[in-house]
């Protein structure tokens, strides 16, 4: 943990510059990984806020007061929108993780052909899972503004009725494996970045997304995991 | 696996042309995951050598015979070489993993000031280990080129004795999070990269790496995981 990310929850009533760390894991983490005591200033921030100092007041075994000065703001977002046919469970966390921890503000999980259906009933989608992979990205990377996470399960009403939208006048790449089309070198403008399951979409859906704004492109011969396809894409943009 | 990578000892003596698999993970691999049965081509290549098709001959719970067609070459390597700090060992896996999935064939796991001692001795640096992190990368990959990758616990004489060397004509790029430089849009040619521990490299270490040929860089103010910004990083060569 880089950032101790505070939510709205944390803060101590009619005191907006104090808030009390009350959960284990933080309270462990403050204690046996950061060795911080009374007095010790941590780097903190508020969610969706600013970043700053946050002051250790008192430090208890079931509480820790903070002090809070927060007056900087957080780095800019990576000005791109990804979108993912949902990949296996623990891929997903781990691309989401990438993504946000890159700096990805919006982000959309979407339905495939080659989408295993029990994926969709992994726990890893629960708003509450979602939200607690979001904090633990945003802690790494210093950063407190919350991605938006929005899923789509329906494949053609969400690339026909609101892919031409999400990309307005950025460019869209599909990375897609059989493609010849090299992805370019450099990307320096805000982009849409759509990612297929580890075996491609299929020719259907690759012809409905080239027919709603997207350019196919090939990231090389090799199968990359979507984690990495994900955080190899987003290099290009940094 | 996308691929299965055979070694010399599965091949079947006086018949170059066929290769018999014996232990339970890979023939677990092929009949529940593959669902692959006498008659199957499954993809196949020699590690180091040629890829192409099997044909399951004959399986059995305690081995399968593979009646071997390689004709292809694996996919060409990513022109890079990967320099990297010890990072902790979980991150080291992935590090490593996203590195060989991405086509790195030469690796460098070195010392660094950030580093802490106890990481050196962990199981993951094992020799065996290597080679199985790197065999599941090729099977993910497609590839069949296992990655040179050295182990210098010594920074200094590391750098001054040996870096020259390796970088020869190419360009040399240290990941700096302290650095104003941001990275190059554009990295087209062959490239050595140096990625520091999360803290990054301290002011000894990047200034002796400056004057031994490697230009700093920043990839931005978040904090990256290793496997994050390795893989990023490698994202621009693709």
């Amino acid at each position: 943990m880089n950032l101790l990310v505070l939510t709205k929850s944390d803060l101590v009533e009619d005191k907006p510059n104090c808030a009390v760390i009350k959960d284990s894991t933080r309270l462990r983490h403050i204690s046996s990984t950061l060795k911080a005591q009374t007095g010790t200033t941590l780097k903190a921030g508020m969610v969706d806020g600013k970043v700053g100092k946050a002051e250790i007041i008192s430090f208890s075994t079931n509480h820790c007061l903070l002090e809070l000065n927060f007056n900087s703001l957080p780095p800019p977002p990576l000005d791109c929108t990804l979108i993912m046919a949902m990949p296996r469970p623990k891929s997903l966390k781990k691309a989401l993780e990438a993504a946000i921890v890159m700096g990805v503000k919006s982000i959309y999980i979407i339905q495939s052909w080659r989408v295993e259906k029990s994926y969709w009933s992994s726990p890893v989608l629960n708003a509450q899972s979602l939200l607690a992979i979001s904090h633990k990205a945003l802690e790494q990377s210093v950063d407190t503004v919350l991605p938006s996470i929005k899923i789509k399960r329906r494949f053609r009403p969400f690339v026909e009725d609101e892919l031409l939208d999400i990309i307005g006048n950025r460019t869209a790449f599909v990375a897609h494996p059989y493609h010849s089309i090299k992805i370019p070198a450099k990307i320096e403008d805000s982009a849409v970045i759509v990612i297929g399951p580890e075996g491609g979409f299929i020719p259907f859906e690759v012809e409905l997304l080239q027919s709603h704004g997207c350019q196919c492109v090939t990231m090389g011969k090799r199968i990359l995991r979507v984690e990495h396809a994900v955080t190899a894409f987003l290099g290009k943009l940094l």
